[in-house]
Order: C-alpha cells, then sequence, then structure tokens
C-alpha cells in the first residue's frame, strides 16, 4: 500500500457538510493501489452504540490518484470517524495522526467533523445550477440609444483598438432581448458599466452611476425587469479591487497629498502619486497608473464598497455579482461582502474572478463561485491546442472535480472564452467542428456554461481589444448553423438533469488517445457523452448496461451488441445518448 | 522521487503571510527523498524581472514526510510560485497542475498568493508568546470568604465528589497571588465563574454575574486589577457551546414550549423539553439534558453572548477568553467573536478549546491558539505511558508543527493536565522524576505552558472529579522541591529566547530509543535539551560546533570532546545547556 499518497484532512473538500444533514468525507490515495475503503464514523459522545463502517467510491481521478468519497448522516449532527483502507488482504486504520495495522488504542483521537451547523453550511443559490450564462461586453453589443453616444464613436463593426468607442448601450441589449431568449439563455453576466474614462469601465470613476454613454439607473432598472420578465437573472461586474484614475477620493489625494481625508483610501507607498521608472508609489491592479488599488481594510472603504453592493441588488434588482480581480482583496471583506448581499438578496450570485485553485474562497463564508478557468484550459489543451491526451484531459477533470466541495463544482461559471482572452473560434483556427467539441464538452460538465457574446454567430477575434468586436447583427454574416447548435445544447442541458448535477465518470480515456467517453449519471438517468478528438473518423467502444441509445442532437438510435456500444464518429465529433427505456 | 507524497496547495499552513511583508512557503515531501527543493517565486505582473530561485529547508519531519520550507518577502506583497524539486540529479518542477520533467509551457499556471492584506495576516498577541499560564479551578483554589460559601460546604481538604463543595472563592485566589509570583507565572487561566448550579460552572446560568459563592463583579475586576499590577494576565472561560439548564431563556421554553420567545435560541428537535430513552429532545453538550445547546446562528442569541465577550473585557479588564468546546459552535460566530473582542482590546487572548488537529480555527479568522493536546498526547505516550520511542515522540511533533503556520505554534497553549484529565503526578504513578522530565519536554515546546494548580506542590488526583482535590496550603504537604523546579523551569524558560520562539530540530531520535536530544535555535542563540526517557542511567552524544556548554538547572560545565557532546543523565534525567561563549 502507498501510504506517502494517503491524504485526509479535517474540513475543506475532504470533510464538509454538503447540506443541513449530510456529511462528505473523501480520502486521497495512489490511483488503482486500495481495493476497498470504509470510513469508520460514530457519534463521539455515543461511539459504541453508533459506531459504522460506511463503504467509500471513487468519487474521481488524476493521473496520480483517487479521490474516494462517501455520504454520512450522523443522527446527531455530530460525526468522528477514522478511515479503514484495504489493498487485498493488506489493511491498516487512519487515524488523525496516525496510521496503523490494528484496530487503535485511542479511538479518541480520530477525525473529527464536530457538529453541523446550518449557517457554516456552503449554500449557493440554486438557480445557478440551471443557469446558462451570456457574457455581454456593453460597449460592443448594440447601439440602442445614439443620442448618448460618445463623440468619438466609429462605424458599428469597425476594427477594435485599445481605446475606441462604438456605441454600445444598455438600451441595445433591452432591444435584443429576444435574441437572448431565442438562444435560450437565462442569465447575463455584464462586464462593468458604471461610469469610467475607458472602453471596457475597468477604471471606474463613479460606482454609483452608470456610465452616461450605457444609460442611466432607470435605464439599468428596465433591462433587469424586462430580463426578469423573461426568466433571465442579470450579473454586474464589481471591480473593488481598485478604483480608476478619475475616481474622486483618488483625485482628491493627487490634489491634497498628505492633506487628503482620502489618503488611507489606498496602498500609497510615497506620495506624491506619481510613476517612479514604470513604478507607481501606489500599489495599483498590475502596475496601471490608471488603476489605484482601493484599501479594502479601510472601514471607511469597506462602508462604500458593501453600499455600492447593496444598492444595485435592493434598488435596481440585480441578481448577483462578478467580482473583478477578486483574489487581490482581503478575505475580511469578501466575508462582509457576503453577508451584506445575501441580506439583501438570499438568492444573489457571488462569482469571484480567480484563474488559480480556488478553495480557500470555496468554503461557503465568501463565494459562491470562480471562473472556471481550470477547466477552460483542460478543454483547450485537449481540443483546441491538443498538447494533452484523453488521459490527460481526464485526469484535469479528476483533479478539479477533487479539489470543491460537491455545492461548488454544481455552480461552477464554465467559460471558453471571455473578453480577457481570444475568442475560441480564432482559438479553433476557425475550426468549428473543433469549435462544437469543445462547446460539447463544457456543456456536459458539471456548473453553469457561459456563452460570450457573439460566439453563437461565429464572432473571431484575437487577443484583446480584438476579443471585443461589435456584435454581428447583419443576418447575413451571423452563422446561423452556430446558433442553432447553441439551442440544442442548451436544449439538451435543460432535458437532461444529469449533465447539469450528476456524477462524473470517464469509461474511455486513454494515454495518447483522442477518443474520449464519459457518464453523468442522476438517479435513473444515464447520459454517454462520446467526443472524437482527431481529424480522422473514429468508432468510440465502451460497455453499456442498456441496449438501446437515443443521440439527443440527431435522434439517431444507437444499438448496443453484447453489452458493447459503438460510435462511429466523424472528425471532432461528438454525441450526447441517454438510454431508450423499453 | 516519490511523486505520490509531494503535497502543498494555496494559503492555509502551506503558504502563509507570516506578517506584512513575508510569506512562508511550505512543501511536503517523502522524509529523505528530495536532496534540494527550491521555491520558484516572482510578481506575477513582473515575472520576467522578478523571477527568483529561493532555497528551501526542511523545518520539520515526522516518520512519513519532510515538511520543507522557506521565506519570501515579494517587492509588491503578490506571489506567483512553484517549486523545483531535486533528488540527486534528478529534477521537477512543479506547478498548481503537474508535476514536469521540463520548464514548464505556461509559467501562467503556478500557485499564486495573490496579495499580502494585513487584514488577512493571523496575528496573535504579542504578550502570549512569553506567558507561563496557571490554570485555576476556582472552587477548590482557596476559600477567601467564607461568609459567601455554600451552606453545604466542606472542609477544605476532603475528598471531592461529582457535587460537593469546599469554598473556593475569588478572594481566596486575591489572598495567594504572592504564590503566583512567587512561582513566576504570568498568566492565569480560570475555568468558568460565573452563576451556575455545579461546582464546576459549565452549566451557566448567567453569564452576566459571578457566582455568588465566588463572589461579584467587583471582587472579580478587584482580582484583575492586583493581577495586572503584577505582571500577570486573566483569562476566562467562555462557555458558549451550551447554557445551563436553569439559564432563564430554556426555563422559559421549559415552562411556555411552543409560545416561548426563546425557543429558537436552542436547537429543538421536539417539544417539550425531556429526555426519551436516554437521549434529550434537544441538542446538549453530550447527552448532557443540564447542559442544552445554544443556537449562536440566531442573532439574538449571537448578539447576547457577544455582549457578554465584550463587556468583562471593557467593563472587567480581562485579557481574553479561553473556549469551552469551541469546535461545536460555528465559525460564523467566531469569527464575529473575534471582531468583538479585539475591538474591545487588541491585545485580547482567544484560545480555543479543541481536543484535534485545528487548523480550520487558525487561520487568522478565528482563534490565536488551542489548547494543545496533540502535544499532551505526545509527551504522555514517551514519558508516561512509554508506548512511544523517541523517534515517534519526534514524529508527532514534527507533525504538529507542520500543521499550523508558525504564528500559531508560538501561541500554542500547551498543557500536561487538567480540570478535565487525571493529574500528572498521577499519571507518572508517582514518579517525580518522570514527571519533572514530561514538563521539561513541555517547558521546551514551542508555545505558552499552563501550570494545573497544585501540579507545583505534588498534588496527585485520578480523573475527574479527583483531579479537581483542593489546593494545598498546608506548607508541611507542599512539595518545595517540585516548586523550585518549576520556579527554574519558569526563569530558564524566561532567560532564552530560543525555548520560546527559536527553531526546533532533533539531533537523536532513534526507532526503540529512549534517548532524545534536539535543539532550539533563534537569531545567535542555540539551546540543547537532553531527555533521558528511561529507568536506567544513560550518556547522550551529539555532534556540536561549540566546545562548552552550560546546564541552565545546575550550573554544571559540559566539554565537547572532537565535535561531540557526551552527557551523562541519571534515571528519567534531563538538561537544558547553552553554549558558553569564550
Amino acid at each position: 500500500m502507498n501510504l506517502e499518497a494517503i491524504y485526509h484532512r479535517p474540513k475543506l473538500n475532504w470533510a464538509y457538510a454538503y447540506d443541513h444533514e449530510t456529511i462528505h468525507l473523501r480520502l486521497r490515495a495512489k490511483k488503482g493501489d486500495l481495493t476497498e475503503v470504509h470510513a469508520w464514523t460514530g457519534d463521539k459522545y455515543a461511539w459504541d452504540t453508533t459506531v459504522e463502517l460506511v463503504p467509500m467510491y471513487v468519487m474521481s481521478s488524476d493521473h496520480q490518484f483517487d479521490y474516494w468519497e462517501c455520504e454520512v448522516k450522523p443522527p446527531f449532527r455530530r460525526l468522528k470517524y477514522g478511515f479503514l483502507l484495504h489493498k487485498g488482504s493488506e489493511k491498516v486504520w487512519m487515524t488523525e495522526n496516525e496510521i496503523l495495522k490494528d484496530l487503535p488504542l485511542h479511538p479518541e483521537r480520530l477525525f473529527e467533523f464536530p457538529y453541523i451547523n446550518p449557517i457554516d453550511v456552503f449554500t449557493p443559490p440554486a438557480w445557478v445550477k440551471e443557469a446558462v450564462f451570456y457574457q455581454i461586453f456593453p460597449e460592443r453589443f448594440a447601439n440602442g440609444n445614439p443620442s448618448i453616444s460618445s463623440d468619438q464613436v466609429e462605424p458599428w463593426g469597425g476594427t477594435p483598438t485599445r481605446d475606441n468607442y462604438f456605441g454600445g448601450d444598455l438600451q441595445g441589449v433591452i432591444d435584443h432581448l429576444d435574441h437572448l431568449t431565442e438562444l435560450g439563455v437565462n442569465a447575463i453576466y455584464f462586464t462593468p458599466v458604471f461610469a469610467a474614462q475607458t472602453n471596457h469601465k475597468y477604471d471606474t470613476q463613479d460606482y454609483m452611476k452608470i456610465d452616461p454613454q450605457f444609460g442611466d439607473a432607470d435605464t439599468m432598472k428596465e433591462l433587469v425587469q424586462k430580463c426578469h420578465d423573461r426568466g433571465i437573472r442579470v450579473l454586474l461586474d464589481a471591480v473593488f479591487n481598485h478604483a480608476g484614475a478619475t475616481f474622486a477620493p483618488f483625485l482628491d489625494v493627487q490634489e491634497k497629498g498628505d492633506q487628503s481625508k482620502f489618503k488611507d483610501w489606498f496602498h500609497i507607498r510615497k506620495l506624491p502619486l506619481q510613476v517612479e521608472h514604470g513604478i507607481p508609489t501606489y500599489d495599483t491592479f498590475a502596475f496601471e497608473p490608471h488603476m489605484p488599488k482601493l484599501n479594502t481594510e479601510n472601514p471607511e472603504v469597506r462602508e462604500y464598497l458593501l453600499g455600492v453592493a447593496e444598492y444595485w441588488i435592493k434598488e435596481i434588482g440585480i441578481d448577483g455579482w462578478r467580482l473583478d480581480v477578486a483574489n487581490e482583496v482581503d478575505h475580511y471583506f469578501w466575508r462582509e461582502f457576503r453577508k451584506v448581499v445575501k441580506t439583501a438578496n438570499p438568492d444573489a450570485f457571488i462569482l469571484g474572478e480567480i484563474w488559480n485553485e480556488a478553495s480557500p474562497w470555496l468554503e461557503g463564508d465568501q463565494f459562491d463561485a470562480v471562473m472556471n478557468y481550470p477547466l477552460t484550459n483542460a478543454i483547450t489543451d485537449f481540443i483546441v491546442e491538443r498538447i494533452s491526451d484523453a488521459s490527460q484531459y481526464a485526469s484535469a477533470i479528476g483533479l478539479q472535480l477533487s479539489r470543491y466541495p460537491r455545492q461548488a463544482s454544481e455552480v461552477a461559471f464554465n467559460l471558453l472564452d471571455s473578453h480577457d482572452t481570444p475568442r475560441l473560434l480564432t482559438l479553433c483556427e476557425g475550426n468549428k467542428d473543433k469549435f462544437k467539441l469543445a462547446e460539447v464538452l463544457m456543456f456536459t460538465y458539471t456548473g453553469s456554461p457561459c456563452i460570450y457574446y457573439g460566439d453563437e454567430f461565429g464572432m473571431d477575434g484575437g487577443a484583446d481589444p480584438d476579443c471585443r468586436k461589435c456584435m454581428v447583427w447583419d443576418a447575413d454574416q451571423q452563422d446561423r448553423d452556430l446558433f442553432s447548435f447553441y439551442q440544442q445544447l442548451i436544449r439538451i442541458r435543460s432535458e437532461l438533469p444529469a449533465l447539469r448535477t450528476g456524477t462524473l465518470h470517464f469509461l474511455s480515456a486513454e494515454e495518447g488517445s483522442t477518443k474520449l467517453v464519459f457518464h453523468r449519471q442522476l438517479d435513473e438517468e444515464t447520459v454517454l457523452i462520446f467526443a472524437n478528438n482527431d481529424n480522422i473518423i473514429q468508432t468510440l467502444e465502451v460497455n453499456v448496461e442498456e441496449k438501446q441509445w437515443k443521440d439527443n442532437f440527431t435522434g439517431e438510435k444507437w444499438i448496443a451488441k453484447q453489452g458493447k456500444l459503438a460510435v462511429r464518429l466523424p472528425a471532432y465529433g461528438y454525441a450526447i445518448l441517454t438510454a431508450i427505456v423499453q
């Protein structure tokens, strides 16, 4: 038995309450090493009458490890536990401090989940599990009110630069809600809409004011109302890590220096505020002088920003916040933020922008979810760049699932491109088949997928600013095939709950292979996803229990023979199959 | 290279800010497997100009693993990092998701410590590092005011039962402060002093009132003031997990049932409140009907208890709280508690009663320290029960040090016995040499040691209630040898800062051995601790750099020969040596 590979520690993703009654326990072991694992559980104060060996199952695997998991419902909400590990006839007991060949002498030295306190249970809003997001970069979506456009506005469809304008605004979004409804999405994530100096608005001037080129609070309220009427939720972008250089408190410090009552609103290393050898004398986002970092530890700043967070929820009705550069802001602030936001609307969604592993923010006290860039990387490595094989893809997914409590994975914000990356179609060098295959993998993963505006019409574009082109409203330039592909994907995802919250296991993901098959399972529903990540026709074969299967895109029937289902797929082809129960 | 043994994850004890400028990184590897480890660090936004390989060192080891550590001071408070691991000529790079033979293709996929936000930095009060605690069980320490004693009070020195009384009170403590000063302690931890029905007072009736058998708020205020005059801090016991059966809100629910406005103050499964087949119909501490668990999620309860926490600090001047059954109360409550307590007094100490590994409470947002029972177990297993050898002792210590950020270890609350355990002398079956050796190990460990009242006079006693005998004030019955032993230990610890916050490394701790040598190092100060855990005379030998050494107990000189220092120790003997610099 590989004892060095064994890992467990209290709480976090290893022992957490899934709901008010249920604890999930997880244990890491070397891949393929253990034949059987049991959690050895009981009530701390009634051990002898409650002790139970609960079987564990492999919930996910990466190339090094298996992650074993079980569910326990302790009668008095308290759980004391260890583990009993088998490798064939070899067996060991694991306590908090030791791995022992014999039943431990000191059962009092086991692990503990001391008590399920409901307030600590990580509970993201239920609606997010059902959401399909649509990301809008407002300056480039649609110009619905030319009277408020910048003087420098350029004709719609021109080449985007770092600082030009095309006049997109909120009215433009209101005007095109039919498009979103037709597509089938039920949530919008807007990049910033508040008054700012740039076209991307990440340099906020006034957090309490819609940028006048986009509209005003009334327009936003109308937009939110009209979205809600269609069952569409609205998420705004909270840029709280830093403000813009024209933010009044920053201007005040620039003007008054040490005498400014706002000097503690920022992280100033030296006055005056200036740039020396390329480095601002104050902390900023990256080294951007026009994005001074806010001192969110200052109670005045905190109160101000929490007021902002509350206002747009309570007064304007938005359904949550996406948090820009969320990992550079203090945890203390985010805990307060959660309280304010959830008090204003318990169903509000808190989504952090974190590109890395985000477990420190996903314990229930801060965010509901993060932007799932690790999934983006896994899919692009596999499908787009083809630098990973099926086995590596499965490993990346297994690792990702192991890192977070299940409820966090269920609301992961999945995306393949955004205003911060090249467009997926460009990454795929225009290969629509690869593009679709990547989208299929995203839509069949746990969590809520997000479509970057225009992807549904085949828009392309390299890195910023090229990925921020004007939305294509000219029907002749719209790729209707892609549009109906997305419609189908959304429909299939909506019809099959297993795709949203089912377990995920790989049936075929070999080293060096371009053939991938996995299944999603929820209660009685089994969905099989087949992906041929190659430029040749391939047949993918797996063992199945049901005989007849239906392709949810084409309606085509596939018949298993002698327990084997062989699915022939074109280059970069895919299939989402469900069993036809006789 | 054993790749399955490698472990690191963001934040927690693996990557934390030690102060406002310094990040500690840790990496776990199989014991003895790696020959060299570097952290590969830089600023996320200026990687190419800041990238640096920082050497790591083994900070501690257990029987399975080495824990490598380094300090980094990132110029802009942001740190992106990976690891470069060597085993001889074999070398691999570790990123957040992969272990690679070659320099990673995607340096953007490294780990991140996004930004040192001072408010998130775990900062326990500095005074705790210098503290030696003395635990008082008030009913049994001294009767200073017989006029307030219970009618049922028994003669001082009688046999303690679960429910008898001897009249100990706060005036008794005031009267004996000279004793504490003579002993040399500088902090008292009191078990509960609030109005309650039992002699231990863990069943609180009124959190705002000193138990009338102990005195009143004025007596407590006087006690605190007189302690402060002597440089002694005072910690009270906050029993917030549960109240007593005579707590007014609980009585109200008993009386009015569903109509009580306090029914949500508890965790009631079924009304009326009663015990069915040994199980109360409401949650309690363990299954004790007279200790109903408080619903600390209820904002009314939270406000009430936070008011209690604040009152005794602000109005009475206490220096902190020990938190009873701390792990069964919600994290949300403890985070609010920390805010209130630290606002009332930034130097107040928050000490949780947690018997298990306590990392979920030691991240800077909740407790400053926990009662270090894992150390208790390690010392008693080794010295008292002799079920572990020197190697197992070193392993337990190495594991313990690896689990928490350094600042948590520096204020660990170390104890060998308490009102909840048999007395150490009884565990040692009266063997004073073993007793002293155990105390030497505790006093030379990182953190603050605690002496249970009476241990300094050789008091014995088995499990509760026997460990709660009356303090021995009859000079003839006091063991003055033990008293002066403690005086010396306290003096030595106070004279040698390395014993408090120095690094700890084992020089001799072999499998099957009863000989233990370790050193503590801080700046230029080196302290060597020798322990002969056997009933025979043994000579313990280690390699040293300095020639002459002084025994800090006896003043005796030891001379190293050819770089070897051999220390001959009697059965269960010990020595704390410091180099004599010529």
